[in-house]
């Protein structure tokens, strides 16, 4: 029976069992986490061959890979990363280990020297970006840390609430929206073709709006159903914005988070933009690590291949996951959670008003999570309901204990509000 | 006989001489670079292991090397440069492949975000850095590129002149100075202790004014001797300034130049700060690099031997270069130039006013030189005498043909200016 129709006394003998049940819980000792999306000891070893196989002729293209320049990074792990994004070899480039500094660096660009179609400093005036959420943490952190002002867009199953969009961007400070479009975290939300074709031919007071298409799941799927993403370039150039996206991708879960390699892709204007800044801070990125990669990946079918493999690794985990939800919550209609088809993360929105003490609760219970809230602006759920679970890092086992543990503190809680009141 | 102690008569069958022999050198069809500062093949051929020996143990205190996070850097590489650099290693970070982007994004955060001392952004006001002259073209490119407005500063034999920099930082404007205090770029010049003291004692009205300490060439030496650096996180903290150093390294010069592992040494509170700034931007650097990079070298003592190879390699160029400048150059008066005892460099000054002609002049003959005028800010030499070489890159015999074919170019470059005038 769900906890909303249960009689008083009910509810208090449900919180009773639930109290109880938690108890038991702290009394196991556990120190489990599933907290970050970070790949398992067991998905890393898949790409073991980059640290022990040696490096196959070091000069690729006639560039010697060992020593300085190469801005654009190498043409043939680039090549392979065109095909599997969709893009252009010439308008994608190969960084360093974090797309992530990609992104900061393109937005501190924009701040400090414009664009390439409007070259006023974004710092000049104030600057808004269009946060889906929820949405990933550490775009909002960039966001913060920079002091873009933040408004929060409702993320709904095929984007970003788009009329909510539409308001916003009649605000010339408005420069910009996050976008994750395939397997968003941490809803695993796939953006669709509608949706994307809308954000290109989008009216912006801004006349260099940017959409930051953090496409970090691009291969990530969970099952035999490929999501592709929408061509926004395309779209894009197609609506007379070729210059609005911003593409960054990498292989960080694809083959080790730590050294991977990272890809920007924009439209030759943008490209040109990125590489007239990017020149000013390095000669180059890391080729060698680059051409380990290409040798090691071989093609974009190898890639595939490999993202197959971590599928049989993290398919089972989210099936944990998910069953372990179905089972212990469903049956008190105390949350409701997504079933993502791909990327690294589940998001259940608990009772309103609890998911802080739902995280509390299971810190208490030695479970880390996600901090609640930690995914919107300024780690504010304005519904304090949302808790990020990543299934990815934990063997199964501390998978299952972990989530068996949360579920305890979820109907706790509920229980608690229910009683309150 | 000097050209200044020639008859008019001399000097037209001085430069009929010179005409004839660059009629011969443009004849010859060379096609030459001693433009940058790069390894060459051989020298990249010394730290081949970093690319064909297996990483052994890829968990390296307790830490999966290939997985996220880390943003100090690998203690064990770390606990190596601290040893060579003269820091405590909790106030050494190590980061991805360029030094150059550590220096960059310091200066960047500080006109985005201000320092540890005085956290107004440096951009709300102007920027002023000092530029020891001739220097480093890619420092000042960077200052360049974000708006900071140079001052030249003479590069003297033992370091800046330092009555001039005294007189500036009585600007509160004057934010930084860039230093390369051993074998400095292009000079050769090593920053005494003296002068180091000063720089640290330093009264200066910007309350948080940086001294950017570049250490590229810590440890290499062109000779027996090593020229240690001074000590300038110590000397400015015992002169009550220890936020004033940010002192960079990196292995660029030491294993491979695109895929080395990059330095930054602070305060304390520099550290933290640079780090609150750099994990918006990356969930940590290239552990799996730096990890072989600590097996490759071992310890400290490791690097050192490695730098006796390069050494074994660079000596001879650079006594190619000198011999030949010396030989051809020295008999007629019309240049003087840096005799280094290590770094990359022989800083080269010519006739005032022919440093342009003669890189026209080799450029037309196939031999690429650094621009003249590279060495100093916004690429202006006042007196247009200056001309880097850099002997490392060319096999040496290429080498010894380009310097040829450069000293023609200064002798009728010389000569022209001699009839003319």
């Amino acid at each position: 029976m769900t906890l909303d129709s249960l009689s008083r006394d009910q509810i208090d003998a449900f919180l009773a069992e639930q109290q109880q049940a938690y108890a038991a819980l702290q009394q196991a000792g556990l120190k489990l986490d599933i907290t970050r999306g970070k790949p398992s000891a067991a998905q890393l070893d898949l790409s073991q061959d980059l640290l022990t196989t040696p490096v196959q002729d070091h000069v690729s293209g006639g560039v010697d890979v060992r020593n300085y320049g190469g801005g654009t990074g190498l043409a043939e792990l680039r090549a392979i990363f065109a095909e599997l994004l969709g893009v252009p070899v010439e308008q994608l480039l190969a960084g360093n280990n974090a797309s992530l500094s990609m992104m900061h660096d393109s937005i501190v660009f924009a701040l400090l020297h414009g664009t390439p179609e409007q070259p006023t400093p974004w710092r000049d005036g104030p600057v808004k970006f269009l946060c889906p959420a929820p949405g990933y943490d550490r775009h909002f952190a960039i966001c913060e840390h920079l002091g873009i002002e933040m408004i929060p867009i409702a993320m709904l199953v095929d984007g970003p609430d788009m009329a909510a969009v539409r308001e916003h961007v009649a605000d010339p400070a408005v420069k910009g929206i996050w976008i994750v479009p395939t397997y968003a975290n941490p809803t695993g939300a796939v953006v669709s073709e509608e949706v994307a074709a809308e954000l290109a031919a989008l009216q912006t007071a801004a006349p260099d709006f940017r959409i930051l298409w953090d496409n970090a799941y691009a291969v990530h799927d969970l099952t035999e159903d490929h999501a592709k993403s929408a061509d926004i370039l395309g779209l894009c150039s197609a609506a007379g914005h070729p210059e609005r996206p911003l593409m960054f991708a990498s292989t960080s879960k694809i083959t080790l988070a730590g050294s991977g390699v990272s890809f920007l892709a924009g439209s030759p204007a943008n490209i040109a933009w990125y590489l007239s800044h990017t020149a000013i801070r390095t000669i180059g990125p890391d080729k060698v690590n680059q051409l380990r990669h290409a040798q090691f990946l071989g093609s974009a079918q190898g890639v595939l291949d490999l993202m197959a493999r971590h599928r049989e690794i993290l398919a089972p985990k989210f099936a944990t996951v998910l069953r372990i939800l179905s089972e212990r919550l469903a049956p008190h209609g105390v949350a409701s959670w997504t079933e993502p088809k791909g990327g690294y993360f589940v998001s259940l929105d608990v009772v309103d008003g609890t998911a802080s003490r739902v995280v509390q609760l299971a810190k208490e219970a030695g479970i880390s999570l996600t901090p609640a809230g930690a995914s919107f602006p300024y780690g504010k759920d304005p519904r304090d309901r949302n808790i990020r679970i990543a299934p990815s890092f934990p063997p199964l086992d501390e998978l299952t204990q972990a989530m068996e543990g949360l579920t305890t503190c979820v109907l706790l809680a509920a229980a608690e509000k229910a009683v309150a009141g």
